[in-house]
């Protein structure tokens, strides 16, 4: 049986999702729970390899089960797997999939929050949350600049090198920019992300909101990462969403 | 010149605003940015003895300086004890009040926020913000509760021993329940809250929330601990505003 997790997680103590050499990965600790639960190694595979510090509400996590495993009723999993897991990662929900659905390959979409605090000083309880930006925002700026990435593009500018992606070519759905008091959320949806994509793109709508010149479609036919604004830090950023 | 701060933290890690011999204060922390800058011993009063483990957005801390300090503008001020404070530790503004202000003495009234999680799952990035509760809770009958708690009463029901307040009679202005899908908050305005009062309100108020019966009038009139809810957990409990 092919068991599709959802997940969410404080990426603060983690190299990210995918295991590493150095460091301890939310995979790790996700197959170690599965591990003890089922007695044998369990592999886990992840939607999207979130990067280190950054955070999840909805990662999905694919793993196989055979006919020797215990049996564990589905809705009775995530309890089972929480009791086993650190409390800043939390499975929240177990469904059966078919046999050929794969976590990433079978994503039509992802959608992730980037989150800034925007205000002369930082609020301490959300520092490990949103990235504290000192001068006032231009939202509207944002929203027009936002409204310039959405589309099918070449998005090689906005990506940090060693990706390994074939095309530098993604879709973007839409660029949500919410703001509750000093709070702004941008909310972006696409088809994928290359290598630091949302973070740089959120770096770029920050410049865009403190009034820097940023010409998205120059930016964007530069292919030059040079061009767009600075790599956000990963603790603002969530994953929120992938969609099948 | 008498200078009152406003202060925002996070208080997992310390032992409370208050001194102690066992464990770092904020109140520590802040006179240590306080001497720095000065170049002596400063006291500073909190409005407020916040418990362990819990945070403040509007705590409240005043301090004296003579004329032989260092003059730093007042709107400078946040900035220097800021670049001296742990990030846990926030001063939001500096103003002169009067010779006779008191931080204590002078309050008029206090609003702290007492937040939930209601969900089968807690969400990782809230953990030490807000109180996990797992049933769902009937938002209409925490009201029904709340409306009852308002007004002036002899709280000893609601406190835990050893305050050593001469009276425990409080002036409650206002319990608020305010819910955004999973996140409920209980903003309580009053003249004055004793030891642990406002964890255990909260406490009472999830019970009633849970359809245990909880006959508010009753547990006032019988100025027993035991009858009330029970205590909630510093974490979820935040200091946001004292009003002069």
């Amino acid at each position: 049986m092919n068991v599709l997790l959802t997940l969410a997680y404080d990426g603060a103590a983690y190299c990210g999702w995918q295991r590493q050499e150095n460091g301890v990965s939310v995979q790790q600790r996700v197959e170690e729970s599965l591990g003890s639960l089922y007695g044998r190694n369990v592999s886990a595979t992840g939607a999207s390899r979130t990067d280190a510090g950054v955070h999840a509400r909805g990662q999905r996590a694919a793993f196989k089960l055979d006919e020797r495993d215990v049996s564990v009723p589905l809705d009775k999993l995530p309890y089972a797997l929480n009791a086993r897991l650190p409390e800043d990662i939390v499975v929240l929900k177990a469904e059966e999939v078919a046999e050929n659905f794969h976590p990433i390959f079978s994503a039509k979409a992802k959608a992730y929050e980037y989150r800034l605090y925007n205000a002369p000083f930082m609020d301490p309880l959300l520092r490990s949350r949103c990235a504290h930006v000192r001068p006032p925002l231009d939202l509207q700026a944002m929203e027009r600049s936002a409204a310039q990435l959405v589309g099918t593009h070449d998005f090689k500018a906005f990506s940090a090198s060693g990706s390994g992606a074939k095309t530098s070519v993604r879709t973007v759905y839409s660029i949500d920019i919410i703001s509750a008091g000093p709070e702004i959320t941008i909310r972006i949806r696409g088809n994928g992300f290359l290598y630091n994509m949302v973070r740089i793109i959120a770096g770029t709508l920050v410049y865009a909101g403190e009034g820097k010149p940023m010409d998205i479609p120059a930016i964007i036919a530069s292919r030059d990462r040079e061009q767009a604004g600075k790599t956000m830090p990963p603790y603002g950023l969530c994953l929120v969403e992938v969609f099948y």
